[in-house]
């Protein structure tokens, strides 16, 4: 038996194939078509249809179609409430997809709870019973295994780690609140910092490369003149670990998981993020027999991944 | 069938003779004598036979003997690692326990988790799958329930809701850390920011009934003067019930519970706590349809009945 998982973001929307040994066997990306829902779903509908061409599969081998959405699932799962870089809000998304591919049965999730699922399945949270995710990006994406399973909150509404407050009356969250773990933990929150060490600092590294202009500082150049002994990119990214140990931290104190894992692209950064990182955090829990932090390993294909297993997952529940 | 619950605490032990439709039928109260843990185990124990002899029943009609301590449990429940106030250091207590009962199982909690677990079973909680406890005292204990059973964290270490971070390197907490919910949040945060207020206002309420001292000003006091219309009262309650609402709106956030309830002295203000409280952290959460902050029902029978209830929950897990 085969699953679909497909994964939907702003730019792209990636299709895959997914065997009953969890390997990708056949996939596709197209662009993310910015018109109605209904032409979304015809788009991916025609890629579902080829990705199986493409590997002599017919549908009726097809156990299901998952599909992760960066937004928020109706606690039915039927619908997309809102997904801001769609612009999808209130879109029937299973009954849509379903009306393409009739009698095969569609699932829908948030896709940082997509993506820890991706990683309980044959990633870092491989045998765990309790482990967080978080994603670091333009925001702060997470998702939670409890028992075993993905969780989707307690009421089915979506867990949102990165709206847990950090720092309480603090910078400005996009959610409208003060001092979210998002503002200061996403890779942006390292870009902010990374600026205004830049502004303070002229003949910093930082201010060379950027050539003094705000919007070139993005987290991997203060990761990279921090790597290479800027003072001022170095003071950035250590404003940037405190907070992120902090927040780790918290994770540890109120879940005590066995794994937290840390995806997106500062991962990249390795031991030079991860070596500081676990000295703080275990400094920072109450007990300092708490679980380790760990890179996310799924990367790009935890979307797909973690649609095509949401059926399973499912089932569990 | 009959169950003991035990609950230790620096000042009193409580002994409670619990009933199959979890009334206690019959209890007792007895001094905590500041002796080694052997002579607490027997000081408790002949409480234990005494109970149980007003009530007529015999030993062998007991099912369990459940003990709640304030401090922290070994993984596999036969510890108990630290509990300062008692100061009990990897007291080998359910054996202790065992000894002086042969035949009977013994089972250890948290107290916070075992006052979780009492409004599961006939307090706030029941009928819940997903719900969170805070308890507001010197210190801020706090309990889940995940999947309907009480949950001490996925290593089985324990959860310290009270010291997941909230203002980032702000207050001095007793952990060591600087920020915490509990620095914040107990009802001894509230009682500082009444003394703050009271140094800086000399005519205030505060200031006249503490005398303009200090140690006089407790929680109750700074909440009956900002009932009363105190300025500055209100001002030290405002910004306490500000980083309290933050602090349930981070635990909707990260588990979307059913219910967040609200144990200790300060739930006696009622609706004066709660009205604007429901208001602030319905603002703050991500979704508005997040679930309720009550108050905690069990009161002073929560660890006695929690303590009678671990053998049940065991069961369960």
């Amino acid at each position: 038996m085969y699953q679909i998982g497909v994964d939907i973001g702003g730019t792209n929307i990636k299709i895959g194939l997914v065997d009953d040994s969890l390997e990708i066997v056949s996939r596709a990306s197209i662009r993310f078509p910015h018109e109605s829902a209904r032409l979304v779903v015809e788009a991916f509908s025609a890629a579902i249809r080829d990705v199986l061409a493409k590997k002599g599969a017919a549908e009726k081998e097809l156990g299901s179609i998952g599909i992760v959405v960066p937004g928020s699932i109706s606690p039915d799962g039927a619908s997309v409430i809102d997904a801001y870089n769609l612009d999808f809000h209130n879109v029937p998304l299973r009954a849509l997809t379903q009306a393409q591919f009739p009698g095969i049965p569609v699932f829908l999730a948030n896709d940082a709870n997509g993506a820890a699922l991706a990683e309980l399945v044959k990633g870092a949270f491989v045998g765990c019973r309790t482990a967080v995710l978080f994603t670091l990006g333009t925001g702060l994406g997470g998702g939670l295994i409890l028992d075993g399973k993905m969780f989707n909150g307690g009421m089915n509404q979506g867990v949102e780690l990165g709206h847990a407050y950090l720092v309480d009356g603090g910078e400005a969250c996009t959610c409208g609140n003060r001092g979210c773990m998002e503002a200061y933990c996403a890779a942006s929150a390292l870009a902010r910092e990374g600026a205004r060490e830049m502004r303070a600092c002229h003949d910093s590294l930082l201010y060379i490369r950027a050539g003094g202009k705000e919007q070139r500082v993005d987290a991997k150049l203060v990761t990279d003149c921090a790597k290479e002994g800027d003072e001022a990119a170095k003071r950035a990214f250590d404003t940037y670990l405190g907070h992120l140990s902090s927040a780790c931290a918290s994770m540890f104190n109120i879940l005590d998981p066995e794994v937290l894992a840390i995806g997106g692209g500062l991962c990249a950064a390795g031991d030079f993020l991860f070596g500081p990182l676990q000295s703080l955090v275990t400094e920072k829990c109450f007990y300092k027999t708490r679980g380790k932090v760990v890179p996310a390993v799924m990367g790009n294909d935890a979307g797909i991944i973690g649609a095509a297993m949401l059926k399973m997952d499912a089932e569990r529940h």
